[in-house]
């Protein structure tokens, strides 16, 4: 199964967060299942907070921004019956605004799993609500506004 | 002048981001300048966002974090009448919540401005208002809630 970050355009591919081009960065990888988009991250030890054994709130931040703009995309192709990859020109989405709620540390080195599901698509904009988990704990919560970058720039 | 960052407890001075203990992390650092909280930083190329040539949205995110909550710290001390690296225990806060909105792409390898200011200081709870600019334009506001930890855990 492919990623939702693996269709991006080549000329969108180079976030150091989730882009495939980019060789030095994270990425993360997404996926729609059902209703959901899916990804999971296990961010290395120094990836720390101020208090070691927690993750360090940019590196949530970064996560939740990469797997909101991802989850916008494939509703936005759900919505139009597409498929990604399907020859015409992909969608891409990038953030315009993004809220984290830290509900409680986010332990380091263990899996985290993120969720995005849809709360409203009209047009080019896309409202995403996010959590972040980690061993079944609910450590942060998100919601993004995203916006579609228009086609002639894909 | 010692940054804010300098300040902290060892105990809290671990995070990728601004932890002058972390060998790995971006040690960002931020300076109290009259009634404002200043950092510059300058992030590498590799820091890209989808479309090469801007900022990715966790960096972004990474920098207004750890600048907001150096710059509720600053705050707290300045309500107290005290200093900094006074002897006593050190003020340290971290983010209960922050919103960021995308105001246009941010410049890679340029230099990067963060601004913050104190909206409201009631008992460990400060909300700080920030600004992150480059070129003298503004590419991100925020707004964060940050919680002072408890003096037992400095």
């Amino acid at each position: 199964m492919k990623a939702i970050q693996d269709n991006y355009h080549a000329k969108f591919a180079h976030c150091y967060g989730c882009g495939p081009a980019n060789p030095h960065g994270h990425k993360l990888k997404s996926y729609l299942v059902g209703d959901e988009v899916a990804a999971r991250f296990t961010p290395a030890a120094m990836y720390s907070g101020g208090y070691p054994g927690n993750v360090y709130g940019g590196m949530i931040a970064s996560l939740l921004d990469c797997h909101g703009t991802a989850s916008a995309a494939a509703f936005a192709y759900r919505s139009l019956g597409r498929n990604m990859g399907d020859g015409l020109t992909s969608i891409r989405f990038v953030t315009a605004s993004l809220k984290i709620d830290f509900k409680r540390p986010t332990p380091i080195s263990t899996e985290l799993v993120m969720v995005g599901t849809l709360r409203s698509l009209e047009g080019r904009k896309a409202t995403i609500t996010l959590t972040l988990s980690a061993d079944g704990n609910t450590c942060a919560l998100g919601e993004m506004l995203a916006v579609q970058i228009p086609d002639d720039h894909g």
